[in-house]
């Protein structure tokens, strides 16, 4: 394989004005949240609507989203779960039946409160003074309590357990501020909802749930993720344990990913879940739910994506290669493209993983380098580039999404889909190795108060930069310290974590002294400044 | 192959009292609303919430939902369709552009009103008066306008055309009368919303998706469906055309099961939808929409269930095997476990049709009867029961859903898995031709409204019947003969159909007189009583 001869001339006039700068301006260093919406916007994504905080997932954006939802949704079939759909209302009256639920859910909720709309007195429509409902509806921020009650219903005997349920909907939680797949008013999720006959089997789906949200991130998302339960200060509305994947973002933040919840029986008293036991006696029954969101569409933007645009894992992304035909001439394109059919076929009777080769052939009528650009900042992880030399060399130039735009190889047409493959292979290994060694290098072990508060002070005052990471540090399981840090730093306990060994020595486990206060700590947490 | 000698002596007493009572009651004769209820329930498809008019969709019918999806989808894709996802709410405004559809939607729709819930003076919520929106949002009933307003923005010139886009949402109709799957307040559909640069392109698409439609509910429904356009009166609020797939359903109703729109620039206008031509003038576009629904569930029921429950077409079924252990002792389970987890591993490596093939192994410690019945009335296609005798003879017994319970045949293992795809094949088929035929029975060419009266009218006043089916009958297309037959007789126009090949003599297609007022009519149309 040679170093490409013939770069496209117009590659550097489109999309890049000059060779120094980059597709997306500004970049990470300069203002990361302006690069964050201008890579969404650039790979076309998503962009917001008219309706305040609700966002339109372009397809784009939408194609990565159900290539989540098949893979998510095919492990959860293999762990025994089966999916239903339940009401997207909420009686007011069930929010209100478990205290601590109807407390954090309560404040940011659409309020449904008629049925119908009628020409006004000063013209237009208004909602119907005659069609109030006798109680309000809440559109569903989330279903505890909606499937509790329907769960009551179908839970009478230990025979009946487990009760294994998913659960893919929309869900709205009002929002002010709000972020293109991090934070909007509505989004897509899935909400797993399980009850058990004990707590030792529910908080085992807890923890089997958590498990599989860090290997889909992992394996997929080639996002890397720390896993551990929250503090009592971060748990769900209701919880008597909330666990949580956290992965670290390319400006150091840290993105709660996915949360798995060991809900006790709270709910199941709320709701009225009891069952008969093998002992005849009658018992409340313990229950679990865990979710994830549209939100892990920014975690793919905010691990891989650099200031070129969108950086796709493999794994997911819709397309795995995009084939961009050269040619001057009818009679070269009649070359090239015959050449380029019988590839692409080829190509797609291939299987990456599970899936077969995803291929995009974008044979449009437009400038060869405005075409490279838009599906760099798509982030299609390999490029190949045919034209009538190529065709007579019997062989094609390949760009990788994860190596300089420049960088292209030659590849023999015989070797190409093998070539194709294992490079999709490696890229995605690739990704997963750098997000990782990245983690790495900005965590840190912080005993000190003040090198704590240097960590996660920028060094700029006059505009945001990137700074902090993951400190590890000690705390000594006070609310009060958590607070002191937060109002301090506007920095949270992401969580205890199980295992620390892929970001700190191996004998950093033990007992030591709170960051905050002094006082003994048990272990180390993870503090960093989150999404 | 031989009928089976043993027949499980628990069959009779399970499910069925007696020999002659069947599993659902009541019958479809006794009273056939009753008993698609009873078939929805003893299917465990789904079930009423909490919430009014808003279904709860269990595991099996969500099973049967899943496997729609993933069809029509995949259809969609194959011609030229990407998926996306817009708010869920919709602005009234939004709903006041278009003066035809605000009158078709504005009066049954939920209203969001509030964005707070708030502690109320009399203890428990209330929405919160300080939260009240600047503008009412309504949930989406359909989304025209909503993804009208952001195609105004995508669409700039003829090479952003056709635009064609879908979207798997959850939709909301305020309805007093609902039945599961039919008519509910919350549903689940997709909508696909497509822009062109000719009227011409736009009709062309709007009959390509009635088409796929027309061959989704052929060829995995196994619901044959006349397809044509709708009369005026039936007409999407807002569209210029409107072409349906109408089903007959067992007590000869038809059910529209699917309809596709041609909407000129109606809504195009009303969003704002320009676009540049190639002759550099700006036009506005001319847009279609389509959307099938959770009906088809009910569709599926009523096309094919019988009096002992659902009958699933092969094709769509979540499982097309459930394969029923028989044993009396340890040793006995031993010997045929072995068997059948041999046997169900070569099943699933098989395939029918796209899929492999899903099998179900019930070992649960519960009655046979009792377990076989259940399986009957969740319709799964094919039953294979062995017990330790089957081993030692190496064969299995196979029943099929489509004939009696007690049909069962004796398939030699050699042979079992080969049975197995060509009996679905054929149960595929066969469904399909006996709905077909029963369609054709109960069609009527009526040229009187003597006779029409007479079809349409129930023989036995006390209770509900079974009567009446499609009358193929002249039409003068006035709109008042039209609503005198529908206030008369509670029937309907359902389609001026494309073609009456398959349910009428081929010479049926000439002018005549209208059946309700005798003047000259262009040609037939079928009417019928319609869910």
């Amino acid at each position: 394989m040679a170093k490409s001869e013939t770069p496209n001339k117009t590659q550097k006039t489109e999309g890049k004005n000059e060779a120094a700068r980059t597709a997306i301006s500004p970049t990470r260093a300069e203002d990361y949240a302006e690069w964050y919406q201008q890579v969404v916007r650039a790979a076309d994504l998503a962009e917001n609507s008219a309706v305040r905080g609700c966002m339109v997932i372009k397809p784009w954006g939408y194609a990565i989203w159900e290539n989540i939802q098949r893979e998510l949704d095919a492990m959860f079939k293999a762990t025994g779960h089966k999916n239903a759909y339940f009401p997207l209302f909420i009686p007011k009256s069930y929010l209100e039946k478990e205290a601590a639920h109807v407390e954090g859910f309560a404040k940011e909720c659409a309020v449904v409160t008629h049925h119908r709309l009628v020409a006004g007195p000063e013209g237009g429509l208004i909602a119907d003074p005659e069609a109030e409902l006798e109680e309000p509806l809440i559109v569903r921020p989330t279903s505890e309590t909606i499937i509790g009650a329907t769960f009551a219903n179908w839970v009478q005997s230990y025979r009946d357990l487990p009760l294994l349920i998913n659960q893919w909907a929309n869900v709205v939680r009002w929002e002010l501020r709000t972020r293109l797949f991090l934070r909007t008013a509505e989004f897509l999720w899935q909400e797993g909802h399980t009850v058990h006959a004990s707590p030792e089997e529910a908080e085992e789906e807890t923890r089997r749930m958590l498990d599989v949200y860090g290997t889909f991130a992992q394996d997929f998302m080639a996002m890397p993720v720390l896993k551990g339960p929250k503090t009592p200060g971060e748990r769900f509305p209701g919880a008597v344990d909330t666990y949580a994947i956290e992965a670290m973002m390319q400006d150091r933040k840290a993105l709660q990913s996915g949360t798995s919840h060991f809900l006790g029986q709270n709910f199941a008293k709320a709701s009225g879940i009891k069952f008969h036991t093998k002992n005849e006696t009658e018992e409340f029954a313990w229950t679990t739910s865990w979710g994830v969101s549209t939100r892990l569409v920014g975690g793919i933007i905010m691990t891989h994506a650099d200031d070129d645009g969108l950086v796709l894992p493999p794994r997911l992304a819709p397309a795995h290669v995009v084939i961009l035909p050269v040619f001057r001439d009818d009679a070269g394109k009649a070359r090239v493209m015959e050449f380029i059919d019988a590839l692409a076929k080829e190509l797609r009777d291939a299987r990456f993983g599970e899936r077969r080769v995803e291929v995009e052939v974008d044979a449009r009528d437009i400038r060869g380098g405005e075409k490279q650009w838009e599906w760099i900042k798509k982030g299609v992880p390999l490029r190949i580039e045919i034209g009538p030399r190529d065709v007579d060399a019997g062989a094609a130039m390949v760009a990788r999404r994860d190596r300089g735009v420049k960088d292209k190889v030659s590849v023999p047409r015989a070797e190409l889909v093998r070539h194709v493959v294992t490079t999709l292979d490696e890229i995605q290994r690739g990704l997963f190795d750098r997000a990782r060694a990245y983690r790495r290098e900005h965590t840190r072990l912080i005993d000190t108060r003040a090198e704590f508060d240097a960590f996660f002070t920028p060094k700029n005052e006059e505009r945001p930069e990137i700074h902090g990471g993951f400190a590890l540090s000690h705390w000594c399981e006070s609310a009060a310290c958590e607070a002191a840090i937060k109002d301090a730093l506007k920095v949270t306990i992401r969580c205890i974590p199980f295992d620390t060994s892929d970001i700190a020595p191996a004998d950093t486990g033990g007992p030591g002294r709170c960051v905050a206060c002094e006082k003994p700590s048990p272990r180390r947490v993870v503090f960093a400044k989150a999404y």
